[in-house]
């Protein structure tokens, strides 16, 4: 099975690195007839888009997507869907240091242990670039369910998180932080600005909701709707946990705290609570899809970290160049994609299945 | 692709209900030539079963297993290892409380809602009996990656945790709360005793780690072993969270906080942390893995929870019969099958990809 | 990816060996609610059975099939059904010549090649044993489309074949060659007892047919109907070829004489011809769907033939016991089965992309 | 499952259309550390290019292969292999006949009748353009077997065969028809001459032969060595019938006449004949695997062939335009693109599951 593609009936496999000509994604199993053009792609990548704030990297990508094959006469012909991004600013730069010696944190070092040798320029293929061809492909499927909301947001930088009771969903794309408390925000213009200046970064906590999702969907054991919630979360460069509704909060509940009780409502139940975060033994329940990603600290920083060297040898290693002094700010448009590209594969798995 | 199946070269598929005849595990790829007999899976079984201490389900299981097929002259044959277990204790109760109300926080709904019905009687396909099947495939699992060692144990219970000052490897099987803090076992004992006797239950957390897991293991991007990790840990019954080294205190660090340090060591280089649980970019580092996973409460408790009924009228349902208190302490061996099982598989995809 | 597993959305895993203790399918992605019991597999193992006339194996095993999960109050409940056939007539006889020496023809000397050795013991896991389970999950794919009629016979043994002109379908069930024609039964009666008689053997060509597929169904490029189908037959034990419509000759024909013209019929067009088979590019026209498919003489025969053993020495081997003088007869309920298999997944994928 | 993408662990995707801006591969799984250019593929693409004789279609494609990912510093780096092809002579013609009625033989009604409607072009995604990718993805299969000699020839156009007796290896390059008899290449200058020049159009056998290949590759049961190549060229268009060894022929012998005897050879053992093609029970013998492939007549010729449209009335319809007269001719360079590419996904397998 190849080891570069997600997803089982709504599919994509991507390719390409960061200082390449170009990185891609081919996206397989698309229902025909969906009407598709780079128009329907272009604003999730621009979302995704370096270069917009001082908080993210400087690199100048204008992440241009170009459909290759799979449309034709403005709808989606059922066919492979192959989307082409162009790197152009892969600015020459000197890479000798981080081709000899590891840095900590990153790939570097486990990458060589496996293959025996990288592309080390930019981070090559386990650069956070990639993450494009998620997103490209995150628009295709949201497509695909025209009927489910995917939304995503910052909820805490650095350990400062937000108030939910100040939570406002349209000051999201109000700030360069997907912050949907305006207070945060500017709390965090500081910390982040803060990180940059001194060549340091910060972690992140980023949630995501799907609403819309209709019961049914999922599988009960080993393609459970949060499994592979997880298994796509997981997945995105920096990412060191998951969470489904309450995550770990849950374990520290009685029984009673965390049961989500039902009564009649217009169609289907109503529930009085969604600690379960809208999924119950891998399916989903109507209620909406929550989830928490937590990204590290970009480990790209200027403070001389201990590592060795191709040799074995001491180095020290300090991370010059253009980094995202905070990666899970620009995690949001990919966790959203995940989410997206998840679900539009479980409502095809759903639908072989039961004809539903 | 098939939903009751996971893995992708060393892969199981699992089969059967709580309530049926019998269940059981096909495990699909293993190498040839290996020592298997039932004596080397009746152990790992034996810590999972049900009915060893009054905190778990009262259900009496033997839970013993045969082995029908892929074994010839006490060796792995290459070919399918077919693991049954029958059910013996079947207790022949009244479901019909559970056949028309659904359970809250149980699959019960989400599952009406898929598939239009269910075998109702104790969970039926979504009971956690299933997990012996994945016990009993792990341990098939640990006999192909023999240099490692993955051990697990309960870290915190109803939001208890021990102190890891005093954890002690030796003390884990010494109690029946596979906790390595013996100060903290006896707590528990009052702690889960209480639970029971009111009805109600408590949640857990439950930490694993893999030692012996050489540099290399692992895939860049869509087969990450931290991904595989989550789906496979995200995908036991009750798990709510899951996260590999720091998790979510990640997200509060700076890079300098989270960075490993490495220095020159014997046998490739010594990490001076272990912030990222022995896994950068998807791929192992040769230090332990590690991660955490967040089980719920047990859905079923004694108090009444409001809900709906199959025809949509409010009901109010208490969940009698034999049930675990703390679902995840029964977690542990089966979050270490699941460790070993991802383990092995990437073992073999290492292999088939670069020969090593 | 499993390979002792066949299909994508209907998929089914075997296990067992010819001399185990049992041989099963898990069945997995069936659709729920389907009505099914071990009345509705039984006869098509039946068909298969061997020793039901002298001109099969005269072991005398009843497969007699038990449906072990999946099925609940008489119908499906959309997860994995375990089917599970015992072995009864392991006849106990001297397996010392089979384990040193490897029989031409037979899987022996590959196997060792592969594993390093193999359970040898009536041809182990390569037995054409296997095939009960493979009709066995075949029989619960003809529930998931029963507006497809799939129907296999024999078209020619040893060379000699049946006049189509004589083609009586209800014949097909009437004689112990699954033979449509009345006098090329008659025929094969003496050819085969000859061959039996002789210690010899026979291959044959089966011709199997699936009406009441829908224009549709099928894939363009790599799961290609005809290409699943070509899989699925060439995979069966004792297979070296197979076709599609006209098959190889198709190849010495012009386009004109090839073309399948239409004209309008009743609900959709009236094909003048099947050339194709009822499959273009992949995808079912909603004529017939016609295979051939050739089977081998079996390999085992009592005419010594020169061999090495284990130590690479000359050797000569008759292979005595019980044995198919003509294994292509039992082939048509495999090629049945295996037809079917690949038609119900082929539906399910369908619908799960487009919906229809 | 994706159902562009063909392979286990060595696996590719294909997407591109007859008139779209490109074509390509994206190849996943190859291993790390082999030399690789553009100039390693080039050359099999030039083998299967158009418009290099009279014989094939007069579309004029340079076929320029660009390497856009997964090689740095002329090495493959185990990530997935981005291989684009941009199509050049897109003719505007005018393809309105084709838009309304559909072409007998072709995949136009069924492609309709499964998707509701598709990009008609020249095709569109059912052009044997799309070879092209194949083609380009087996030169890089090739590389990850380089013991392995995969060969292939035309065997016979329009029912007129070679002579096995004057076979001669040099002189397959020597002709526009891949033909290793020379006597035989210059009649079938004249036999498609002259159905070129009525346009009519003549089906061909392909044989195909993989030499080196070690005993042990391949697999015992649903990854048949066999099985997968009947898949991979049943998959190929225009393809009806594939042949293992004696094939057919097969079902007319005996056990006797069947048997591949052996003795002791030098290495393993020597075999007196190859009936079974190189594979017994799935598994690679170490003979050469051998294979034959049938290719019906172009289904576009001039002559007018009744037909319906989209509306369902009646129409006749003849195809102009550039097309091969014989398409099994260039089916050659994709045969053994394809054969390579099951071998090297084997020998991964292989690898993975015994470590050999």
């Amino acid at each position: 099975m190849s080891i570069n593609s997600f997803g089982h009936l709504f599919r994509f496999t991507t390719w390409g690195e960061s200082h390449g000509p170009a990185i891609g994604a081919v996206v397989d199993g698309c229902p025909p007839g969906l009407r598709l053009s780079e128009a329907d792609v272009q604003p999730w990548l621009d979302k995704r888009r370096p270069g917009t704030s001082r908080f993210t990297t400087q690199r100048r990508e204008p992440d241009q997507v170009r459909i290759l094959s799979g449309v034709f006469e403005g709808r989606t012909t059922g066919t492979p869907i192959s989307l082409m991004i162009e790197n152009v600013d892969q600015r020459s730069k000197d890479y000798s240091e981080v081709a000899l010696a590891y840095r900590p944190g990153h790939a570097d070092y486990a990458y060589d242990a496996k293959y025996g040798f990288r592309d080390y320029r930019g981070g090559g293929r386990s650069s956070a670039r990639e993450t494009a061809s998620r997103v490209a492909a995150g628009a295709v499927a949201r497509l695909v369910i025209p009927q489910v909301r995917v939304r995503g947001w910052v909820e805490a930088i650095g350990g400062d998180a937000i108030d939910y009771a100040a939570f406002d969903d349209a000051a999201i794309d109000g700030n360069p932080f997907f912050c949907p408390d305006p207070a945060a925000a500017i709390r965090w213009e500081a910390l982040v600005d803060g990180a940059r200046k001194a060549g340091s970064s910060l972690g992140a906590v980023v949630a995501c909701e799907a609403g819309g999702v209709p019961a049914g969907w999922g599988a009960p054991l080993y393609a459970k709707l949060d499994a592979e919630l997880a298994h796509a979360c997981m997945g995105i460069n920096a990412v060191k946990g998951v969470e489904i509704g309450d995550g770990f909060a849950a374990a520290a509940l009685t029984g009673e705290a965390n049961a989500d009780a039902m009564r009649p409502g217009d169609a289907g139940p109503e529930f009085l609570a969604n600690h379960a975060g809208g999924i119950t033994g891998g399916i989903a329940t109507g209620q909406p899809i929550r989830l928490r990603v937590a990204f590290k600290p970009t480990s790209s920083i200027l403070t001389p970290v201990a590592t060795i060297d191709r040799d074995g040898a001491a180095a020290d290693i300090a991370t010059r160049g253009r980094h995202d002094p905070c990666v899970g700010i620009r995690g949001v448009p990919v966790v959203e994609a995940m989410m997206a590209l998840v679900l539009a594969d479980q409502a095809l798995l759903h639908r072989g299945q039961t004809g539903r």
